[in-house]
């Protein structure tokens, strides 16, 4: 009965979360049961209780996790100091980071819907934050007359969409690299908010 | 035993239709069984296989429906002559036509995964066909200096991606009309495919 049970969630963990959002990724949140998670895992469907209290903690683990990686990747970051050279690293930035996380943000979108509405108002909270990092940028650019645009806010929501847009069609090994991705997409994120 | 089946089934097919769409966007399409389906709209669930042999049927006809229905709709518009006006005219009517289909545009872009592979290329080729419009008008405009963009194609699917974005956050009622809207993101776009 004594076993190591730190070292066994350790590897656990991570096992569960990789398997869970790939199958929430192919079959949505709602289609996939925790039996189905345990069976892929490799472990009984009552162990995964020792490591989750239940699917809905399971999910909004995973989407906070997802938002937390990305928010502690942005402050890990050199900001630049004028706007146009923060503008680039966060268009570059974004870009690289989504594009190595498909799944994850997959479910983040679809899923926002499966979320209790205590949860959801935390992964919204997180969201802004991201969110507002970029308006900030935007915004300070707009005072110095660097950028032009008719509504921080929707600016922000419009070039974030873009940017994501690039997890719809991009695939490795394909004809051009993550970065001449970044360098087109910046091209038009520059024009895009030009005075 | 003797029923108009034609008028019948004139009123049952777009009810159906709705609820599908419906609880596809809502829960999923793999966690929504006929029964289910059959259940909202009122009927039996052997009634629902009078109007679509399977579930696959039904997804795909709604997401071939709603593509049918954007190319046709973008058939019936004049298009001007310049490329610049041509463009805000795509970039206002996307918005405007996307926008009144929240539930459409979600369930076309996650339940991708969803169909089989024959129905996979069929949608495919209309939403290539309809991202070819915009191409063919990016293309035109580089080709006469009115644009600049490094890749058309990929200045395609960025255009669409920001557009289509405007689902995630627009609220009818909210503090801008579709028009303000369409006015902000085209102010965007022009910019983002400027010389």
């Amino acid at each position: 009965m004594a076993r190591t049970t730190g070292s066994h969630s350790d590897i656990t963990g991570p096992r569960i979360r990789d398997v869970a959002m790939r199958l929430f990724a192919q079959h949505g949140y709602a289609a996939v049961s925790m039996r189905q998670i345990a069976s892929d895992v490799g472990v009984q469907a009552g162990a995964l209780y020792n490591y989750t209290p239940d699917k809905q903690s399971l999910l909004f683990g995973l989407m906070q996790g997802h938002m937390e990686d990305l928010l502690a990747a942005r402050a890990a970051r050199d900001v630049p100091e004028d706007s146009l050279a923060q503008l680039e690293d966060f268009t570059r930035f974004h870009i690289a980071f989504h594009m190595e996380r498909a799944d994850a943000v997959f479910v983040s979108y679809m899923e926002l819907r499966s979320l209790s509405d205590e949860n959801f108002a935390t992964i919204e909270t997180l969201r802004r934050r991201y969110e507002d990092e970029l308006e900030q940028i935007l915004r300070q650019g707009v005072c110095t007359g660097v950028f032009s645009v008719p509504d921080t806010k929707i600016a922000t929501l419009a070039l974030i969409a873009m940017l994501t847009g690039v997890n719809t069609w991009y695939r490795t090994g394909g004809r051009l690299s993550v970065e001449e991705v970044e360098t087109i997409y910046w091209d038009m994120v520059r024009k895009a908010v030009a005075p």
